[in-house]
């Protein structure tokens, strides 16, 4: 059976019993259908808060690493074990969707459900963002073409559309052409929905006050004399927060165990910060004894920013990381080729497990316990297992191989007791780079400490923009590097944990909403493209409503 | 007090007590929030159809009719009156919520409600289209590029893109632009979406497989060899489809006075045909012994195309039809200017009530019994209502002044004796254009006999397609009129009644997918523009989530 005939043969909970079982009441929750709900808040009368669970990976490989499948199997493994355990994760884009196949509620046993709705429309949330993000960037050309009070550069403005589609022909546009009626000519493109800096900001916000600061905070664009211009200064900060209302609160659903998970917000982890929303984090901390959530793509680039950019805000930082390898990835970072990946190769899983280690060494520099899961695969033999477990046991790290795809949470009951005991050890959390450092020191720092490298050399572009960020005061904020996940390096096919080697950064894009500034290596696609043959031409949906294909 | 204020005033029931009102079970409904739902279809034990009142109106002009407010209240006053009556309405666009105050739920003591959400997001429809439109688009784009295996003619896709947003900046684009990995370059532009032709397709929907093959029927665009290519052609019919599994599904919220109201749909009355969809309006017959439903812009739009488009569909027609008219209006369409529409002027009223006199006699056509509903404004004096009253019932015709803005449902209870009555008197249903008619004769029959005009004539493009569509077999598809909602003329400017004039065809575009072919005269807008000052800037919300500046 695939993923979608496992979650279809299950009979799901009424979401009200899932609810109650976090002590949320009927009126503490807003129903969408009979199996998702949103979750009032704030809460009426939140527990003291349970302890953090951070789950993280080695860098993605196209032999896949199952982080989400992990995530779910690990929640469910510790509800198996009697500990109240809520989990929270990111949002499913729509636009990947329809192109490859690969959802993003887990797989096989380990799933969260309805994955039907939660992969397409789910509570409306992606549309909702898409929905502000456009009516802004409307409200921005009709500002120039009724008299530009402002006096808005057209040519300047940052501000592009959003569509939660892969749709490569949208990336670069020219619009407004029709005449004196229809708008004022300019170049313009469409990125996808979860690349909008409302993402980010939805993700990062408190509540619905902070939410609409950080609105008016965001630059739109410069006007006629370079000098900034926000959303505050147009004044629909009010409109454009009002139409995210719903959007903010965090989103309850199950696991295939009938488990309580909240899955709310999505930004990208590369341009963004790649983590759910710290509502999310912060109701299922106050739900649960336990919350176990991800960061998006490897630990060099969700879980630092998990850790440096997430936790000030979040107010609470992880009692224990645990970071998802498998022998197949491990062997294509040892060198092995896609279509080798299932013959047994000790000695090149071996090689390969440096890129293990740098994650492993990265996450525990900030001061937390540091757990490893082997997500196990049918191919995997029982010396590579063997051999893997022995790497991370000689470095004094906890780790334990998982079964979940297949076994769902009974498949993660070895890393669940490990994960707990990892829980209750001392920690000592410390930021790489505290509030107030400068751009470049924070850039080198992360370079050296996560990635391995280093240094870091500033294109002309990026060094003119780092003066002028220092005229606007922008030069402090939290760095986010925007790097290619494939890798430690600013190229995807440097494999492995390269050492001494340079992070080019190109160019520089503040994000004064969300209060951070991106930093940009390489050429970081925000608009996907659908491949030869999409998934979209593979589903379909029957009279009763019964959705094949979709995956 | 304004509207917003009066609704936020008011405590709604729970969805589940609405539903029950008619007799639907809580498993029979999917709440969204405590006061939505969506109606899950088929019902289990559906009543005897109930009867059917359809309220329409005069050529809407600036003064404002209030159709919707007359429905709500007309309801009200009917289930005032102890007959059960469900209420069958369109649901609002967004774009036009952001751009200039007026949303379309009704005003005063007569709305529906919870009317923030229902003019905004309200259970996700509109979005559901605006994905499933854009992704098609995205589809076709993706064919093209990765080999174009149809052949697609770039310059001859007639799929649009869309979104649910007031936005002249982009009505005509160039898009594809960036170089080989980024499209191929072209023209194109995006509608609104209430004028995507799958607003119009889930519309006319009897269930997901009609839906289904519908979606398969529509045209994207020709190739080389010009002809015909179809969403089928391209095998996303299913994807299309289930990304509407949700959307199609009628929604149930409320009036102030509690009764029940379906809001489901909402298509162009210009170049589609402007009623809420068929599914709701079954539901409604179904649930009550009564559904007053409306039909978008004047009984020259949306009221033919209820009668010769929607009831074909419906498998049943009106049993009384309400023409909605304002003294106001009337007086407007008797030359007084806007600023002096206040002032009393007996003699301009009776002589813009030939405007009246053209729907009524239109309406009558259909061989269904008519009620004219004055709506009162406080300006309006009682020599005027008088006047009118007598120039209506001089044609045999019942009337009934109403007050519905200020009273409720109390306001009409007088209009709703009377429209009861009036279901209950012989009617002998004939459509205009019998099924099989060709595209020509449709045409002029419905200048002549609705619009009270002489001859069509056709442009030369027009008179090319009519040759080409005769080829591929489109025509004698029913004919949905592309005219000013301001005129009976193609005119915007003509008011009153105009006799001996030419309706000009300037192009025709099909919709197999809707199962009809636009006739459009004169420039119809596709995507509209906000205004200098749009509503948004003065909308806001606080830390509570309450709103303001929302019409």
């Amino acid at each position: 059976m695939n993923d979608i005939e496992i979650s279809q043969q299950t009979t799901l909970e009424p979401i009200e019993k899932i609810a109650a079982k976090v002590g949320l009441t009927p009126d503490q929750i807003e129903p969408y259908g009979h199996t998702k709900a949103k979750i009032t808040l704030p809460l009426k009368n939140p527990k003291t808060s349970g302890k953090l669970v951070l789950v993280t990976s080695i860098n993605p490989t196209p032999a896949g690493e199952g982080k989400s499948t992990v995530v779910v199997g690990l929640g469910d493994a510790m509800n198996q074990a009697g500990h109240s355990t809520v989990l929270a994760l990111r949002e499913p884009s729509m636009g990947p969707v329809m192109g490859m196949k690969g959802g993003a509620t887990g797989g096989g046993y380990a799933q969260v459900v309805p994955m039907e709705d939660i992969n397409l429309h789910f509570t409306g949330d992606m549309h909702a963002l898409t929905e502000a993000h456009d009516t802004l960037a409307a409200l921005i050309d009709n500002h120039i073409h009724q008299g530009n009070a402002l006096n808005l550069d057209p040519r300047q403005i940052v501000w592009k559309r959003v569509l939660d589609i892969n749709d490569r022909e949208l990336r670069q546009t020219v619009i407004g052409l029709g005449g004196r009626t229809s708008g004022v000519p300019r170049q313009d493109g469409f990125d996808i929905t979860v690349a909008s800096e409302l993402m980010a900001v939805l993700c990062l916000s408190e509540d619905l006050s902070d939410l609409k600061e950080r609105v008016n905070r965001i630059l739109i664009g410069y006007n006629y004399d370079r000098e900034p211009v926000t959303v505050g200064d147009l004044k629909v900060g009010g409109a454009i927060t009002l139409l995210l209302k719903d959007a903010i609160k965090p989103n309850l659903v199950q696991t295939l165990e009938h488990n309580p998970a909240i899955i709310h917000g999505g930004p990208f982890a590369n341009i963004a910060h790649g983590c759910n929303s710290v509502l999310a984090t912060q109701t299922a901390l106050q739900l649960g004894d336990y919350c176990v959530t991800e960061a998006g793509f490897g630990a060099d680039l969700g879980g630092e920013k998990f850790m440096d950019i997430k936790t000030p805000v979040l107010g609470k930082t992880p009692d224990a990381v645990v970071v998802v390898a498998t022998v197949r990835a491990l062997k294509y970072n040892g060198g092995v080729k896609r279509a080798d990946l299932t013959n047994e190769n000790v000695a090149a899983l071996k090689q390969g497990s440096v890129n293990l280690k740098r994650h492993i060494a990265s996450m525990q520099q900030y001061g937390v316990p540091v757990v490893v899961a082997i997500n196990r695969f049918t191919s995997d033999t029982d010396a590579e297992v063997a051999a893997l477990t022995k790497v991370v046991t000689e470095l004094g790290v906890a780790v334990a191989p998982t079964t979940v795809w297949a076994d769902g949470g009974a498949g993660a009951s070895d890393l669940a007791a490990k994960v707990v005991a990892a829980t209750q050890q001392p920690k000592d959390f410390h930021r790489l780079n505290p509030a107030g450092t400068d751009l470049m020191t924070q850039m080198t720092t992360i370079t050296q400490k996560i990635y391995g490298g280093a240094r870091v050399e500033l294109s002309a572009k990026a060094q003119r923009q780092l003066k002028t960020f220092a005229k606007y005061g922008w030069d402090k904020l939290p760095v986010c590097m925007a790097k290619t996940q494939y890798s430690l390096t600013d190229d995807p096919h440097a494999l492995g944990a390269p050492s001494d080697f340079t992070i080019n950064v190109r160019e520089l894009s503040p994000r004064l909403g969300a209060g951070f500034v991106v930093a940009l290596t390489g050429n970081v696609l925000t608009m996907p493209g659908l491949p030869k043959h999409p998934a979209a031409l593979d589903m379909d949906i029957d009279a009763d409503g019964k959705i094949t294909g979709l995956f």
